[in-house]
C-alpha cells in the first residue's frame, strides 16, 4: 500500500485525471442538450405529480437562463465540478433551492448522459446530412457544366473506354446518395429516447416517458429499460458508420485528384495557394489537401472498428468503457465535416484539361466503340471483337472518326444521358428518412 | 525468365489456380441469379430491337432450362469453364445457336457480376432478416414467460439493481430491431441495378435500362455507369455492415448466457446434450455453443473493417481486387445464418433458475428501492440518499420488505411494464423498409 | 472560382487551420530531437568538407542552446513559424547568420522528419519498456507474495480446477514478456537513421551516412533512400504494434480484476479512495480504473489497423497522409504509459480474500486431483475418470483431503513451483535486444 | 422445448456440425506435430517414472508409423474420431494396448493443442522465412541488373527527382529485412513449449517439461501453466503480426506495378501470357495477378485484426473461441506463400522501359540537380533555390546537360551506390534470430 498511503492527495489527484480525461471538453458540446433534457424530464415529472407545478415554472425559468449560458463563446466547466450533469443540476439548486434537488427524481446519470449523447448525435447527423448535400449540389452541378469533357476511363487501371467530367463527378453525388441510406439508419437509431431508463434497470417512479419522448422530439422510445442502456456504445458505433460511408466517398473522390493532378495524367489544375511547395524541389505544387483529406477519412473509417474493439465482449449493463466512445467519435465528426468543407472549396477551384483525348496515345480508348460500329453494320459480336482485336495486334487500329461520342451514348447513365436529375430524386427519397 | 520459360504450362496452371481462387464455389451460388439476368437483359435486347422477339423466345426458354439444372443438387461448373458467366453463355450458344452468341450485346463481364451480386445478396439479406425474425419473436416469447423471474442487474459488473429474465431478454429482441435499420439500409443500397454500366462507362447501344430494372424487381437503378461500378464492394461492405449489426447482438448475448452459466452466477442451465465435456475434468458442462457464436459473431463483426482494407485507396473504375470481396462476404453471410440457427435451438432448451434474489448476497441491490421508499414517504432524495448510504456503511442495511416489485416498477420499459408490443411494433416500422 | 477569388486571406487561413491540425502541439515532442539531428547534419556538413569547421563549431554552440530553450516548461512554436523544422533553422540563421544557412544542404524536410520520429520513437520506446518493468516486477512480487492462496481456476469460463493468485499474476508477468519481443521489433526497426535520405531519391551532395548514424547513435542506417522514405508510416505502425501486445495485457489484466472484484466472485478488494460511487446506488463502489484501463487499452490495440487504413495502397514515395499518424501514435503512447502506472497504483493497493476454495460450491475444483491421486493409487486413467465421474453425476463427489496441495503439485509453472526466477531470465534475454 | 425434444439425433448432428467447423481440414495439417508432441510426452513420461521404458519404446516405434501414415497423401481423418488428438490416442490403444492409455497422464487436450499448434506455427514462419528470401534474393538480383535505368522519383504523387529501377528494387529488398524483425518476434514467442501446463492450471503429476522442451526442440518453455493457456490465441496473433508486414511490403510493390503497367507512366511490362484480356474490350491486358496479390495481401493485413476480435475482452482461462484463429489464421499462411511465389514468377518476367526520362515531360525531375550544381559552384542554397524556382516560374527552366548522374549521387543509398551488400548484412542479422 506503499504509493497509496504516503500520498492520498496526489494520488486521488492521478486517480481524477485519468478517469476524467477529455469528458470535460466534450461536455461543453454536450451542455446544450443536457439542459434540454432537464427541461423535459422537469416537465414530465410535474405531469405526474412528482413535482409541483409551481417548481416545474421555476425549473424552467432557470434551466432558460443556463441555457444561454452554456452556449456563451468560451463556455467551460469549472474546474471543482465534475461534469455538466452534476453542474446543472449545482447551478439549479444554488439559484433555485429545493426544485433543483428534485431533477434528479427517478433519473440516472446514465440514462442523463444518455439522452445527451442522442440528443448531440442527432443534431450532429442533421448537420452532416446538411454538409453533405451542399458537396452534392456542387457534384451535380459540376458534372453538368462539365459533361462535353471526356476523360480516359479505366479499368484495372488500364486505359479502358471514353468517360467524361460528367460521369466522374456525377458518380460522385451518387455515391453520396448511398452514403446517406447508411447515415439515415443511424439517424433512426439515434432518434430513440432513452430518458426514464435510470441506471439500466428502470425505477418505481411513475414517470411518463412518452411525454419526455414528445417533449424532446424524438421518434420513439428506447423501450426496454435494459436495451436503452445497451444502446450506449452501439449509437455512437451506428453514428460512426454512417459517417464512414460519407468519409470513403471522399477519401475515394481525393485518390482521384490526387492520381489526375500527376503529370502522368495531368486532367485537373488548382490555384497555386491551394497547393503547397517543397522545401528543395522549387517546381512543386503539392496536393496536400487531397493528401489530408484521404488520410483524415481513413482515419474516420476505421473508427466502427475502433468501437467495436472498446464496447465488445462486454457483458450486458453499464460499464464506464462507454464513456471514452466520446473520444473517438466527437472528433471525427469534426473532421468529417472539415473535409467536406475543404473538398467543396477544392472541387469549386478546380479548373479541367480539355481535349484530352485528342492525344493519340488514347486511341485504344475507341477499341469498343469501333467494335460496335461494326456491330451495327451487321457483323456479329464475337467476329467484330476479333476484326478489332487482330488490328490491334497487328498495330493497325486507328481510332474511328467519331463525330459525337455523346449522341451515340444514349442509354440512362451513359455519356450522353447522366440522368443527373435521376439522381437527385433518389437523393430526395433518402432524405425523407432523416424526419 | 528462368521460371517462365523452362514450363508454360505449369505456369499458366499456377496463374490459374492463383486468379480463380474460391471463385467457381462461389459462382454455384450466383448462378441462379446469373440466369435471371440474363432473361432481363434478353427481354430488354428485344424490346429494343437489338435481337428479334423469335431470339428472345428462344432464349427465354433456353434459359428457364439452365435455370432448373444450375439448382439441381451437385451442380458444379465444369473443369473447362472459366466462370458461370461464360458457362451460360456457351450453354446458350451451343444450345440455339446464333441468339446465344448475341446475348452480351450491350453487357460486359463488369455490370454482369454485379448484377449478380446484387440478385443474391438482396435474396441472402432477406433470408437473414427472416431468421432474425424467427430469434426476435422467441426473445418476446421467452421475455414474456419469464416476466415474472428476477435477476441481478450490474452496472460496472457490480451489483446495481434489481432486474429480470423479462427485461434481459426483451432487450436483445428490441437491439435486433435496430440491427435491422443498418440491414433494411445494406437492402436499400442492394437493390439497385447496374445492368447496363457495361465495363463501367456505358456503350454505345440504345440499351433501356429501366426495362430490365422492372423485370428484375430492383428499387431503382444505379443510374451512373460509373458509380455502378463503384458500387462493386461497397455493396459487400454494406450488407457486411449490416449482418455485422446482428452478429453484435448475437456475441453479446451469447457472452451474457457464458456469465450466466459459470457456476458464481448460475442462473441459466442448458440439457447436457447441448453442452460439452472435458478430457480431464469429469465434471465439466461446458458453453462450447455459446462460444463459437460469440467467436463466429465476432469474426463477422470483423468484415466491414476487412472490405474497407480490400477497396480503400483505389481509384475510380473497376480493380479485379473486388472479385476478393466474395470469399469474406459469403462466408459470412452463412455463418450469421447458421449461428442464428444455434442461439434459437440453444433458447429454446434454456431453463431458468428461479427465485435468485432471496439469497441474501443480493441484498444490496434493493438499496435504491429503499430509498425510493424514503423519497415517496416525503424524505428529500438527497437525504434519502445519504440515510440509506450511512445504513449501508455500517452494515446495517436489511433488504425492505416489497411485495410485489413488479407492481411498483410500473413505468415504460421497466420490470412491472416490458412493453414488448412497443418493441414488436417499432419492428414492424423497420420491416417496412425492406420492401 | 467564387469562392476563392473573393476571399483568399479566410481561405489560407482555412487551408492552414486544415493542413497544420494537431502537428505544432506535437512538434514540442519532436524538438529536442530536432536539434539532435541538426548537431548530427552540421558535423558531417563539416567532415565531407561541405561547412567549415568554424562553421560547424558556431553551430554546434547555437544549437546547444536551443536545446536547452526548447525543453524549458512552456515552450510552443511562434505563431508565424510553419513547424519545429524552419523554426530551428530560422533561430539559426538569425543567430550565427550564414552558417545556419546552410544546414539544410543534402536534407530535405522529408528525412528531416523521417529521422526526428525515428529519435523520438526510439526514446518513447525505451520509456515504454522501462515503465513495462516495473509492472512486471511488482507482478512477480505479488506472484510470490501471495503464492499460498488458492483462487479457482476455470476454463470456459466454468469451474475447472485449483489455481492461485501465485499462478494467475506470474501468468501476466511472463505476458508482458512476450510483449516485450514485439516492443524489441520495433526497436530494432526504429533504430534505423534515415537522415540523409532527402525527399526520398538522395542527392548529389558527398553525404557520410555513417557518420551522421555514429554521432546519432542508431544501430544501422536505413540504406536505401527509397527505401528510408517508405518506412514513414511504416515505423510508426512497428511502434503502435509493440505497444498494442502490451495493451492487450494491461487490458486482459483489466477485466480479470473487474471480473474478480464482481461480487458473484469477490476475490479481490481495494481501497473506497480507488474506486468511485453512483450518482443513485448508495451502495456502489465501481472498478471505473480498470474500466477505463481496458477500454483505452482496447483503443490503443485499435492503432495497428487505423495505421494501415492510413498509409496502406499508397504508391512507393511520400504522401502527406503519413503526416496524420502522429495524430494516432503520440497520444497512444501516453495513453498506455498511464494506463501501466495506474495498473500499478491499483496492483499495489489490492487486498485479496483469503481461503475462497473453502466453500463447499467450489468442491468440484478438486475432482482432477481425486483422479489423480487415483491414479497414482494404480487405477488405469480411463477407469480413474469414469469413476470421478460417475459420483459427480449421482452427487456423492466429496471433496478430497489434500494436506497440501502446494506440496502435490511440483512441475514447473505449476502451484507449488511457480518459476517465477526462470520468467525474470526469459525476460533478461529479451531486455538485452533493446541495446 | 419443441425443436430439441422432437429430434435429439438431429441436433446432435447439428450441434457437432456447428462446433466442429473446419477444424478436421486444419488437424490434417495439425497430424505430424501431434505425433511429435506425443513421442515427446511418452519420453518424458518414462524419464519420470509414469511410464515404463518398455512402454516407451512400444510407444515411440507406434508413433513413428503413425507418423508416416498421417503425412501419406490424401489422409484425412475417419468421421467417427472426433479430432486429430483423440485419433492418435485411439490408433495407440488398438495397436499397442495399455501404453496407449497411459499415454494422457498429465496432459489435457488444450496443452496438446496448443502444443501442436506452436510446433506447425514454428515451421510454418520458417518456411515464410524462407519463401521471402528467395524474393529478397529476386528483388536485390534486379535491382542490381537494372541499377543504370532512370525513373521517375514522385512525392505527393508529383514528380520529384530522378530515382532508378535500382534503387526502387532495392527498396522492397530493405523492406523485407524490417518486416522479418516482425516475424523474427513472432518466432519468438512461438518457440516456447506449452506442453505440461495441462488444462491451464498444471497437474500433480511429477512431469519434466524442460525435458518436452528439450526433445522439441522449442528454444523455452512458457513456464507458468496459466499463462501457457493464455498464449493461445495471442501466439497466433503474433504470427499473423509477423506475416502481415510482409504482406503489406508485397501489396505496395504490387500497387507500383499496378501503377507503372497503367499507360500514362508505362514503365514496365509482362509477357501476354501473365495478363488478362477483357470480355468486351480487345485491347486489354490486365495487371490481375498484381491485383490479386495485393487484394490477398491486404486481407492478410486485417488478420490481427480479425483476431484481437475473437480472443479481446475474455478473462483469464481457456475459452473455445480460441479454436476458430485457425479459421483466420491457417489460410493466411497459405495465401501469403503463394503471393510470393506469384511475385516472384512474375518480376522474373519484367520487362523495363528504357530511357524513360529522355522525355521532355520529365525535365523538371531535374531542378534539384540545376540547384544543387550552382550551390557547387559558389551560390548560397536559398540562392540557388530562388533562381531555379524562378526559371521554373518562368516556362524558362531547361534540363540540365548531366553526363552522368550516377557518378554524382555517391552517398549511401542513393542512385551511384546503392548499398545492396549492406542490406544483404543487415538482413543476415535478422536471419540469426530465427534459431
Amino acid at each position: 500500500m506503499k504509493l497509496w498511503s504516503k500520498s492520498a492527495t496526489s494520488t486521488s489527484a492521478q486517480i481524477e485525471h485519468f478517469t476524467v480525461g477529455r469528458d470535460k471538453e466534450f461536455d461543453v458540446l454536450l451542455a446544450p442538450f443536457d439542459v434540454a433534457g432537464n427541461k423535459a424530464q422537469a416537465a414530465m415529472l410535474a405531469k405526474v405529480g412528482l413535482i409541483t407545478d409551481e417548481e416545474n415554472n421555476q425549473l424552467q425559468a432557470a434551466l432558460d437562463i443556463i441555457y444561454t449560458e452554456v452556449q456563451a463563446p468560451g463556455f467551460a466547466l469549472p474546474d471543482d465540478v465534475e461534469d455538466i450533469h452534476s453542474y446543472v443540476e449545482l447551478l439549479l439548486t444554488e439559484r433555485i433551492g429545493e426544485a433543483g434537488k428534485k431533477i434528479h427524481t427517478g433519473r440516472s446519470r446514465n440514462d442523463q448522459v444518455a439522452v445527451d449523447i442522442k440528443l448531440f448525435l442527432r443534431a450532429q447527423v442533421q448537420e452532416v446530412k446538411t454538409d453533405t448535400l451542399k458537396l452534392f449540389e456542387l457534384l451535380i452541378k459540376l458534372s453538368n457544366q462539365f459533361k462535353n469533357h471526356l476523360l480516359p476511363g479505366y479499368t484495372h487501371l488500364q486505359m479502358g473506354m471514353p468517360s467524361s467530367f460528367g460521369l466522374w463527378l456525377g458518380a460522385y453525388a451518387e455515391s453520396l446518395v448511398d452514403d446517406l441510406e447508411m447515415l439515415a439508419a443511424a439517424y433512426s437509431i439515434t432518434n430513440k429516447n432513452p430518458l426514464g431508463s435510470g441506471a439500466g434497470y428502470g425505477s418505481s417512479f411513475p414517470l411518463d416517458r412518452e411525454h419526455t419522448t414528445a417533449s424532446l422530439e424524438f421518434g420513439n422510445l428506447s423501450w426496454n429499460s435494459v436495451y436503452a442502456q445497451m444502446s450506449r456504445g452501439k449509437t455512437e458505433k451506428a453514428v460512426a458508420t454512417g459517417i464512414s460511408y460519407i468519409a470513403a466517398s471522399l477519401s475515394k473522390l481525393a485518390y482521384d485528384c490526387c492520381l489526375y493532378m500527376n503529370q502522368n495524367f495531368g486532367f485537373i489544375k488548382f490555384p497555386n495557394e491551394l497547393t503547397t511547395g517543397s522545401s528543395i524541389m522549387p517546381h512543386k505544387k503539392n496536393p496536400d489537401v487531397f493528401e489530408l483529406i484521404r488520410a483524415k477519412c481513413n482515419r474516420i473509417q476505421s473508427t466502427p472498428n475502433e468501437l467495436t474493439l472498446m464496447i465488445n465482449n462486454l457483458p450486458s449493463g453499464y460499464h464506464r468503457d462507454m464513456q471514452l466512445t466520446k473520444e473517438i467519435l466527437f472528433p471525427a465528426l469534426e473532421e468529417l465535416k472539415a473535409c467536406i468543407s475543404m473538398m467543396i472549396l477544392m472541387l469549386e477551384n478546380m479548373s479541367i484539361t480539355e481535349n484530352i483525348l485528342e492525344d493519340d496515345k488514347y486511341k485504344y480508348l475507341f477499341t469498343v466503340e469501333a467494335m460496335n460500329e461494326l456491330v451495327k453494320s451487321g457483323l456479329s459480336y464475337r467476329d467484330a471483337y476479333k476484326t478489332i482485336g487482330n488490328a490491334v495486334d497487328a498495330g493497325t487500329f486507328e481510332k474511328p472518326q467519331l463525330d459525337n461520342l455523346f449522341a451515340l451514348h444514349t442509354h440512362q447513365g451513359s455519356l450522353g444521358n447522366l440522368s443527373n436529375n435521376k439522381i437527385q430524386e433518389a437523393l430526395n427519397i433518402v432524405l425523407a428518412k432523416f424526419n
